[in-house]
């Protein structure tokens, strides 16, 4: 009989029920730090000996989680790399339904064209790039710079999601002012402009969100609890969410962005939760606890957070950190869940 | 038989249909105007003569619409008054199920105290004090304070929605820091606290809308409209929103509210709405037309438009407007019209 | 200066303001009963007396509130009446913007056409004609027939919302089929046509909600409750809403309908409510209480019950009841409030 | 370098672009029929061969899309399998995060108890148990009976999502009522309980969807469209999709489920959309068009279609054939796509 279930394609499910059906998720991928003072030098080499242009598209190197190798996938869900383009190069335009964002741990000097749009990128800078935008990205400087990729390139494979389409192969748009166009329409706390309130995209029409604004806001949050008003998560742990300005909603439909601050001394709470995430440590020192093991984390380096992991993070001095997650996902759907256990 | 109809409280429809169901709203409130020079000299002979407290509440006088009279509304749903505020005074708190903005169209130096946060009142800055959120004002600087005050009051006598509560007699909170807690927390453009991103409340938990976030966001319109990009509500026409930071929903789940800026020499496409508005000139000199007449418009002028009112406005010099409209009520109810006549 | 604030068209708060903001609902409306055995008898001699047609377009014969006399309104915001159309007659087609309902208390034998579409009418049913969509009536049999109009049209005088268009002059659709078009596309439940799963109406499509449905759904919880299993509101009370079948919406954006059944000798939670509503009794005997006085109900009496007006229905024999309300209205801008008092 | 690479955990983008981000979907599952004729015999096989029970759980068979070999995958997202429950055998009962239905294709005799709540199978009818139900099954009858599951297991597996909870080992409840109780409360038309109108379940709380409503429903459509009246999709095709009685939403927050007709000689337009579907023919004889290729159909045939895979069913006699498919990830996550291409 199981020969003719084989031969017909069949697959009884009592005997796999277990690993298909397991009592708490079992991701292949596992906990795992990649460090910066590793990316970098290599992202470096990288950029003597590999151009960058139409066909290989980006100088950009992913970290592969050691628990889904070889695919070059982070987490299940997420995809994370080190980018990188020299003085005078470009990386030309090209759109894709995958949702990506860019995050600069440091320096600066590239703009990233988006759908015409030049958008500087500066250190602590969130930029958006959503599915179907085209968007191209080219250094007018002296300096290389290097930069966090995060898309959700595996979401997208696994559930057969996948569009590309080349732009021009000239980046046309080399222009490289301060501010973007998306941020002098919508960069504006609260100020909807009104000849957009209607058919507003599903991803957020700012495309840069500003260290300056971020870190202003993570600041008040914990003098706010020092003066002993609400506005953190919880002791010590300040966070916001990056978002849609004129929804609220997560600045990408898949993916969800957060910066974190922890004061000297405070850790978060320690939780598990239904969904992958990805860390970036931007500013300080501190500690990551993932499914009870311990490590010292160091400027830049990147932390992959399974499913149902267990995780907490620890300060010593004040420690800021980029978050992504793919919570955007499990919400819409409905298959959100979170514990704390300690 | 009619009068026996009427012996039972009963009224045929077909002695009223056409007063009941007119082919387009037919308002008993009328186009006006209240100018500043009248308004502001009065308040300032009350602020002599009446004193400000416990009972009467606030030192408000309120702008009645001819077609109105003699209730005090300024639209068939919007109630419009000017606020007037001495050196020491104190309106003592109070919370009522109205929803009310305060728009400062000169001067400062009164702080609102909304469920205990103090928010500064400052030129051309827009202040939210939502439905059921206590709020009183002072005045700790020597000079008197005059402000436009809008709320939902006829609305919510029509259909009987009125509750009200006394604060406590005390202000309480008497500090005047240049920054609410509210814009701490909420004052960065797309970042939305991660401990405040679930059960957001029905209104903006910005309280304070400052004027240059708004005056930038007006000019940035104008000039990408110059560089040829979109962004203009029409040639010319530059207009913002006034909305929930967490939600993009309006800042309160009643009235809009809107600030729009001419270019010189620019005009408004004309149009009829369903739905009536108030505006107030901030700033700049221009025109407008109702129903086809054309007046004159000078610094602090309150125009009521009421509904289905042909309305146009005209710039001279560059003309920025405050306005306030009860569309989120037409939009809500499916009951919104709106056309273009010109 | 009071006169001066009278000639420029002002009027100060602190003489009006406990009127206008009171510390709950002060509705001019006031608790009130319409008995059926008054409103019948009149209905047939207008019947007799008053032809109907384009101009006056409705034998309808609405209940005006004692306290809102002379206006025909049976709360602030709801319209209620008594429609009556006889052998062969046939009320002209037209629309507005006003949202309509019919609820049969007894008989049958008119159709009406919604949109072109020929929806029948008999006892028990609930027929929905909600704002802009065109409709007539006409009786091809040879008993008259009488029936409750609902509608919002004091909301819409409130904020001048109203539109209304003629028809053409005959009714065009004379046919009599047993199932409207509307039911036989959405009348399945929880089966939404493919075709018209996107841009749905923000009123029910489904235009006709039956008895037979309706009756079964009451008893159902009735006897869930007695077999131990949840369901109803309250003990003895069951009750359902009729809904839009493709979002779960009002079945009208503005009004909420709904049916009530309570078990012999059950009795409502008595509770006071922002927002007014009234109720017809369908089948059974009971009483009404409306700020503690007590009166005994009779087959098709319709009782007002104002905004806040505490209350509570009782069953001598098992009780069936019809409400609409305005709570859409308070619900959708946030003004809703409720309270249990007993 | 690339061995450093390879060293770090790290892939270069530039060696694996193209087919992690190709012009479209290029799906592993390839289009698939598995036919009834087979699957009946080996599932009445593995009755007799196989216990059923803890640990096991169910007499499922999974089909496995030969391009997802050895996963018992139907598509990149979804779970089809045939189960089969011989006289006076129990399912028992246990939970899951995972989405699941039942279609039933023929016969009759078990009942699916879902929370507590027993629910008859019978030819025709969906069955809904959605993620952290409890669900077991149980045979009172003489005869064996079979069906189709659907559910997101891939999904689920691939974003490690999956949780699992045994119930008691004892389904409990053993009657076999007629109708669930969540049919005698959500089974009505358009009629929402009161008592249920808030905090509603992200699935459908209606567990049944009967054969003898979608029967009628899609009859009515082709009957309107010979009548000259809109409802199908497109020219003799007729189609509802199962949806969540209160809100409208899918009945499974992953999964759509539809049913489909089409008249004798009638085809379906021809396109290709984002996402996979699996279909299987519930009655009459028709073809399938998968990329070109076009085969015969039987009762019961199963047919996978992966992401982008043009297809197009056509009817030799009327052709009545259910569907699921992953359109609410898409839809909900804004990476849908379709293009009609004949």
């Amino acid at each position: 009989m199981y020969r003719d279930f084989d031969s017909n394609g069949l697959i009884p499910l009592w005997t796999i029920r277990e690993g298909l059906m397991p009592a708490v998720p079992t991701p292949a991928a596992v906990p795992h730090i990649w460090h910066w003072s590793d990316l970098y030098p290599l992202a470096q080499r990288a950029g003597a000996l590999v151009p960058v242009g139409r066909g290989g598209e980006r100088r950009a190197i992913a970290m592969s989680n050691p628990g889904l190798s070889p695919m070059p996938y982070a987490t299940a869900t997420l995809w994370a790399a080190i980018q990188y383009l020299g003085p005078a190069e470009v990386a030309p335009p090209h759109r894709h339904s995958q949702n990506a964002f860019r995050f600069v741990l440091e320096g600066e000097g590239v703009w990233t064209v988006v759908d015409g749009d030049p958008v500087a990128m500066r250190r602590g800078d969130l930029l958006i790039t959503a599915g179907w935008q085209f968007h191209g990205h080219h250094n007018p400087n002296d300096a290389p710079m290097a930069w966090l990729d995060g898309l959700d390139v595996p979401f997208c494979s696994h559930i057969d999601a996948q569009f590309f389409e080349f732009g021009s192969d000239d980046i046309g748009e080399r222009t490289s002012p301060r501010e973007s166009r998306s941020e002098r329409l919508w960069g504006h706390p609260g100020l909807v402009p009104v000849s957009a309130s209607e058919n507003q995209p599903p991803y957020s029409p700012l495309a840069a969100f500003r260290w300056k604004d971020t870190d202003a806001a993570l600041r008040a949050q914990l003098e706010l609890e020092q003066e002993g008003y609400p506005g953190v998560v919880s002791p010590g742990h300040a966070a916001i969410r990056f978002s849609h300005p004129g929804t609220g909603a997560d600045a990408l439909p898949t993916i969800r962005t957060e910066m974190h601050r922890l004061a000297p001394g405070a850790a978060m709470v320690t939780a598990r939760e239904a969904g992958s995430s990805v860390w970036q440590v931007f500013d300080g020192a501190g500690t990551v606890t993932l499914d009870g093991a311990t490590r010292d984390l160091a400027h830049g380096d990147v932390i992959a957070v399974p499913s149902w992991c267990e995780h907490t993070f620890g300060a010593t001095t004040e420690l800021s950190l980029f978050r992504m997650s793919d919570q955007p996902i499990f919400e819409r759907l409905h298959l959100n869940k979170r514990v704390v256990t300690l």
